[in-house]
């Protein structure tokens, strides 16, 4: 929770600060503006997790060669409705506005596009792709995989990300429908609140080194550290009960279309090492999808239902004690315009460690 | 569970049956053909609820004419990689092979393929259309709306179907892998099991007259005929904790891909009525995909690496207490190997009910 000490600060001002870190390590102003651009939207739309909180992690990983700072993505196979990019090992965000960029032009071509990207690295929010089709009145898919946390129903270890997958469908004067969502039940990140508060975390978040049900967070953060066995749990929870499995099938889904399809590592080979224990590029797969409205119906027809349909379910009779049934991404156009008029809370950690990276980096840090 | 006194019949005798049964009502050869074989696969892949269980469902809509025996499915709009389908109200198998069929096609043409249909009714499985691209070497997915039954997160009354998602996609020595999920965590049929039992559901699973989850199955259910309120719970549950809002965007997905996009009912629109009560065609909407996997990368590739990421979570190591790690779609294939071989157990009440329709119908009933 932000108070009066927490550090507010303007998307714009922050948006340039990241791209001069971006351009100091060499990347190409285009890139810079880019990465910087997702990371910032992420915090607008109160993700922090996906947001400026990570410009470290893409600081070392282009310091250290494993994200490559003059990455040229290259398009490996094309048909009229899909392709196939290689990332270059490259930062995720250029090559995935890129990648995501072409699927919508092939959905202007052809009514529908499709892009798969490997050879990548973390691409932030998966809804800022998705999103990307709304201003074409397109449906927007993104999806990635990611570093492994999640334990497929029945097993005791980690063998797939959190995997989002995030859908975007523009409407006329209510706002569009943007799902984004990991399809584990809750991400890491939850449980680190958790394990600071020193709460029990709720059953169905995770699983301990047995590869049974814990509501030990900080046990579960421990056993990753150790690669110990245990993680987080798919959508549904543990088991078969509240079916967990589901969870399981769309995280296998985005890893199949993501990596399989495009050639990435799958499974546990993403961020892979060499024999004696270095680090090689992450070799991250995503996966970009536009569908073109009026291929199927006139878009102000299909943006006049998709009003009503929102109506219909903010309208609808509450449960009891609850005030409002919301929509998919209305929660997150609401603090944007909060933060656009407020400022971004800056939580002070991450302000910290961005006033290091100003310094390490020798860009001036004036927020 | 079956037991002795159990009627096993051989999918191909029980096909025939239901195909004649069709045919009396006035269907077209093929469409019966076709609407016959989707229920059977449903009992052989072992999901009796979706099987020859609902040929009642089906002979009563043709009879009471909400479904057309001889329905003209139109091709509305189409682009390359699109099409929208009208099905003219009639069955909504036939429709959706052929929407299927049109969509390979494009798929094989351009690289994707995905067809909307309107105007249809329930279509059956939804993993039967998308496994269609499984032969073809494409990825296939198949969505549905459905009859109100899901409450939205912090809602009160079922606003959506259990809008199911099917992917499809091949493997090589392994099977391919098979996802086809309701996006509510349980299908009512699990409610109907417990309340015969008379025992407590898991909490999770649905909600009462007032929104607030529940263990009684009996209650949910009553509710439902007498629209009071409560329903089942998306894929995460009630409200927040375990992230319900993510099965509810997954419906809400659904229900935009398959109804607004192709101008069906959606929300509570589904099976209308006139102002005097009387029921109208349901006008569900339906939507299938196939990308073509060697638009991006070569198939024996792609396969190569679906049996790897396959063999890599079947040999993961196993939660305490737990034998096996499934792939989506396996336990289906070796339930249909069982049922081929053995035949497929008739559920008793479910067998005097095929006896009737022969009776009513003027069928020979020979199984």
């Amino acid at each position: 929770m932000p108070d009066e000490t927490t550090l507010r600060v303007q998307a714009e001002a922050l948006t340039k600060f990241c791209i001069r870190v971006f351009q100091k390590l060499g990347v190409p102003e285009e890139d810079a503006r880019i990465t910087s651009e997702v990371l910032v939207i992420a915090d607008l739309r109160g993700i922090g997790s996906h947001g400026v909180a990570r410009l470290r992690r893409y600081v070392d990983g282009l310091r250290s060669g494993m994200m490559i700072v003059r990455a040229k993505p290259e398009v490996v196979s094309e048909t009229p409705a899909t392709a196939l990019i290689d990332a270059g090992a490259g930062l995720g965000q250029p090559v995935s506005r890129y990648a995501m960029q072409k699927a919508i032009q092939k959905a202007i071509e052809v009514g529908a596009g499709f892009v798969a990207v490997r050879n990548s690295n973390h691409y932030g929010i998966a809804g800022y792709y998705a999103m990307m089709a709304l201003e074409h009145d397109c449906i927007g898919m993104s999806m990635t995989n990611a570093d492994v946390l999640v334990v497929p129903t029945f097993g005791r270890d980690a063998m797939l990300g959190t995997n989002p997958i995030a859908v975007a469908a523009p409407a006329d004067k209510e706002r569009p429908f943007v799902m984004d969502m990991a399809t584990s039940t809750v991400p890491r990140g939850k449980l680190e609140v958790y394990e600071r508060l020193g709460k029990p975390t709720p059953m169905g978040w995770a699983t301990d080194e047995h590869g049974v049900g814990t509501d030990d967070a900080h046990r579960v953060l421990e056993n990753f550290k150790q690669r110990a066995g245990g993680g987080l749990l798919p959508l549904g929870g543990e088991g078969e009960l509240l079916s967990g499995y589901k969870g399981y099938g769309l995280a296998l889904w985005v890893d199949i279309f993501c990596a399989v399809l495009s050639g990435a590592a799958y499974a546990t080979l993403v961020y892979p090492k060499t024999s004696d224990g270095k680090p090689l590029p992450a070799n991250l797969g995503h996966f970009f999808g536009a569908w073109r409205v009026d291929a199927f119906r006139p878009a102000d027809e299909f943006k006049a239902d998709m009003d009503d349909l929102q109506r219909r379910l903010k309208n609808t009779p509450r449960a009891e004690g609850q005030d409002r049934v919301y929509i998919h991404g209305e929660k997150e156009y609401e603090m944007t315009e909060v933060y656009r008029r407020e400022g971004i809370p800056l939580n002070p950690k991450v302000a910290d460690d961005l006033k290091a990276i100003a310094r390490e980096t020798g860009v001036k840090w004036d927020l």
